[in-house]
């Protein structure tokens, strides 16, 4: 707590008075009351966001999926197990902040048949049907994205996407951010040596409008201080 | 370490000289390089029972998935992903320990077509299809349970296994214990109030042969040292 206030006291305020909205961490979507599909998510590069927004001087609200990380100080967590009710959380809150930064790896699909019981194996059927769930960022996008400008003195959040992918990362991710409508996306690439999934460090690309891609490397926390510090040019606003 | 030390010093050496083979965690079946199937088993029993085994004087390997869990001190680990990794490094330690205690909640069904890259969410069919796991369990069980009496000097481990039940808790743990061929079944009930998954405390019943079941109730710490107190008595051989 001491370290933290100090950092804050001596970090630039870069985002003084501005409000953060962040996902982060994995979601889970139920089979029954002992299986789920989800992804390895460990919530780090979104936290890690939350901590970095509040030490330059963010009010930060972080939603998060079930991950074993603290709640960073001075950022107020919001807690919840599924899509669903993740973008149910991001939506009801996306208008009054400055950023909605969505870092949560959310699951794309979910059982269509949840069970409350436990289905025993022998009941379990060989083919799992699913249904696709919200798309929290397309969500944003749509409301409050690139495509929606020149709407005078509507108050829109930037929304700011992340894109893991395996392969042809660059690409792949400024077509989502087109798609999306996002402000800006950042990517990553899961999977090999230089999978993010769980690591204590990262490489990211930030992707904003028709600029060059920015290359960030190093721990989480020092990513998550230069994305910021990026992010804040376009926050000048 | 110290204080572990202490504890073990001060332990009724109850284990003392004795080999437990322990699993623990969820496991994770891949869909993609992004997705997969899990349970939200926390390790946190199956982690209590190897640091309880440990100070009673066993000499304890622990077969994990993946969890966030620091490893019990003095405790060997063995890291999984998948029931099918499970099952291999359990089954070549089995023959050698003296108890074989299955607390991991291994995923029965996995994904039949898994892909090593991300599939993209519009390329992703609506129905899943699955295969069966390997039953580690019922494997140990055919191959060392009470099913396997007589066979005069040859050395056999005790086969113990765990039940998460949501309803009707002690038959179907009783059920699955002669299913299996275990010599006894740890049952706890998952959902609702008195949910172990991911708790601090737990209730749990014992179930061994045609005994009435013993029930434990306190932090998975208490329990755990209760649990190896009860089962020393069937190691008496």
């Amino acid at each position: 707590v001491i370290l933290a206030e100090l950092d804050r006291a001596f970090s630039p305020q870069r985002l003084k008075g501005k409000r953060v909205l962040l996902s982060a961490g994995p979601t889970r979507e139920a089979i029954d009351a002992a299986r789920f599909l989800s992804n390895p998510s460990s919530g780090r590069m979104g936290y890690a966001l939350a901590a970095a927004a509040r030490q330059l001087g963010a009010e930060v609200t972080l939603v998060s999926g079930p991950t074993a990380l603290a709640t960073p100080y001075g950022v107020t967590r919001v807690d919840v197990v599924s899509a669903a009710q993740m973008h149910r959380e991001v939506m009801a809150r996306a208008a009054s902040v400055d950023v909605a930064m969505m870092v949560a790896a959310v699951a794309d699909w979910r059982p269509a048949h949840p069970s409350d019981k436990k289905v025993p194996k022998s009941q379990m059927a060989a083919t799992l049907e699913l249904e696709r769930n919200p798309d929290i960022l397309a969500d944003l996008g749509e409301r409050y994205g690139h495509g929606r400008q020149g709407d005078g003195d509507e108050r829109r959040p930037l929304v700011v996407g992340f894109a893991a992918e395996s392969h042809d990362v660059i690409e792949r991710a400024r077509s989502k951010c087109a798609r999306k409508g996002a402000h800006a996306i950042v990517a990553n690439r899961i999977g090999g040596p230089t999978s993010t999934f769980g690591a204590e460090s990262a490489t990211v690309h930030l992707l904003a409008g028709e600029d060059e891609p920015q290359t960030f490397s190093g721990t989480k926390t020092e990513v998550a201080r230069a994305l910021w510090e990026a992010l804040a040019g376009h926050l000048q606003r």
